[in-house]
């Protein structure tokens, strides 16, 4: 499991999973929207830059690929209109890993331009838009060259699957029955992989620069709680079940594990301050239904149909990240049958239980 | 016949075609060699900026994309050696129309850093490659931006067919048959669009910020002279052929012409003058061989064999960027014929003359 292959899942969504994925994605968006809309107004107004550069980080490419960053020029042409001041330039900059369809996105990008033009209207500020390919672990910009960054549900993904998960057998991620030394080797990477993140940006980013960013996380301070490790459970479960009907290796499951880390808000507050660079402005905790589609529990009110659609709507969302690594591992024949068992199992479970994710966003500001 | 679908010749070439199209790129690309290494020499050496931000106008997808943006990197690294200084930070904007590859390029990117990051050794400059979609003629970068500018063999392109060219009939092209107000609507859409070009460029570019160009051009003052059309006057008796064989209408044939202007270099001055932004430091004439593989004209000494063979070269060339145009306009069906015709006919011509494409490269400086 390299780098590469586990950080393409952040854009490399097949076509056919990106109506759940962006669905799930767009409410995150929208529910976090009050956090972006203050970082980009207090950004503009504390120091209206003649030009403003915003990045996307895990752009990927779908529906939603542009939508925050569309938002962050209305949001600054609205206040220049306000003020009767010129807008700025703006330039975005929407990177994802080499895998990424950059293509589709840049096919896209004529008619949203024109959209923007005429939503704008005159007076509106030139808008550039180019394609940044690269792990966001590591340098993608010249140095302090970016005013503000965004990310959404990109960077709960590690660079790597921890080392050290031998004893991890029978999970693929951190469980109840996973033994200390998994949660320390997962913590172990989750920390380095986020400091780095923050010394990369911190270099990028112009002083007083910002950065907002939405990823799975949990409330509570263990890393196995049910809260954010349930989803790869059910997986475990569907992978052991084909382990035990022989379809699969039993060896092949207990070395295969998923290079996701959910962090606390704690957690991710102990790194932001071990960097140095960033005083966080706000953090904020939301929660959306595992079933995007349907974000109430309607628990004995749902007839068994529907709740075989939401177990499959969820499978495939899972699918759309997990796909390429479960392929990579396992190989391709087994595919199917996972995700059909899976599905099965998250309509059971999501039919007897309220099934969210929980989302961290914070919003940092580039210390002085 | 619209903007895009003629400009998207500049880069969307089709896969089979790459091989030949590249090696006459490249054979001209290391041709002008001395031209634009004198001018990256010459920008890095007179304002030593700390970030060095390169753009490549026209890139293409294929082996030639990042040869020039290399060598520039490579150029400045090895000056910053030999001075004991510090290597800038580099920037390299690779820009093509929306309709280009750009995920085969962004693919080769992690491969393409590996091999610079060794050539150059420590002490190098991050290298930083991004992806900007669309049509240089208009504005692509924030102002003030760029340093430099490259760009070779899309800037003979238009950005649209001429109006006005009712009168063309038969040719596909400024033939010698041409009437004046064929040739007057040529020469006015090349000064439009060469105009504009440098204007937005100019906005671009930082002071004392430069540029290199090489585009197909002419050495006479006459536009319908055969040193630049005789490649279209043969496609054109290839299209009127058929036309009177009925495989394609005579009308079709009519309206058909290639949004294509082979200036002469004292037509680019007029222009470079008339915009006032850039003065010229070097312009060089040289020329290529219509098939790349073969650059000395042999007279009688080819065999029919070679002789085939070196159209067929020539056709699958001319094939790589004008297919789009001219399935756009005749439907794909009569596309395989088309070229068989044309490799025929353009075979028995180089058996009988030398031909070759003239190529103009322009060396400019930004004024004040």
């Amino acid at each position: 499991m390299e780098v590469v292959q586990v950080l393409h899942m952040n854009g490399g969504v097949g076509a056919t999973s990106y109506a759940n994925n962006s669905l799930l994605q767009k409410k995150v968006i929208t529910m976090t929207k009050p956090i972006w809309e203050e970082a980009i107004t207090k950004l503009y107004t504390t120091s209206f830059p003649a030009k403003l550069v915003i990045a996307d980080l895990g752009c990927s490419s779908g529906p939603n690929t542009l939508l925050v960053a569309s938002e962050f020029i209305k949001i600054v042409s609205n206040i220049c209109k306000k003020l009767g001041s010129q807008s700025p330039e703006f330039q975005v900059l929407l990177n994802d890993l080499p895998g990424n369809d950059f293509n589709t996105i840049f096919r896209s990008l004529p008619s949203v331009q024109e959209k923007l033009r005429k939503q704008m209207g005159c007076g509106a500020g030139h808008c550039f838009f180019s394609g940044v390919p690269g792990s966001f672990y590591g340098r993608l910009f010249p140095g302090k060259s970016v005013n503000i960054f965004h990310s959404s549900y990109s960077l709960h993904w590690l660079s790597q699957v921890p080392e050290g998960l031998e004893s991890n057998k029978g999970n693929i991620f951190m469980a109840s029955t996973s033994p200390p030394c998994v949660l320390k080797a997962y913590y172990q990477q989750f920390q380095k992989d986020f400091s780095l993140f923050l010394k990369c940006r911190s270099e990028e980013l112009v002083a007083g620069g910002r950065m907002v960013l939405t990823l799975l996380g949990r409330r509570s301070d263990d890393p196995s709680s049910k809260e954010c490790s349930y989803i790869w459970e059910l997986m475990a479960i569907a992978l052991n079940e084909m382990a035990s009907e022989g379809i699969i290796e039993e060896e092949k499951v207990d070395s295969f594990n998923i290079p996701v880390y959910s962090p606390s808000p704690s957690e991710i507050k102990c790194e932001v301050m071990k960097e140095g660079s960033f005083e966080i402005d706000r953090t904020e905790i939301t929660q959306v239904n595992w079933d995007a589609y349907n974000n109430e529990f309607k628990g004995g009110n749902v007839s068994q149909l529907q709740s075989q659609d939401r177990g499959y709507n969820v499978a495939q969302c899972i699918r759309a990240v997990a796909e390429p690594l479960l392929i990579s591992h396992f190989g391709e024949a087994i595919i199917d049958e996972v995700f059909s068992k899976y599905g099965k199992i998250v309509a059971d479970r999501m039919a007897k239980e309220k099934t969210e994710f929980v989302n961290i966003t914070i919003s940092l500001v580039k210390s002085g």
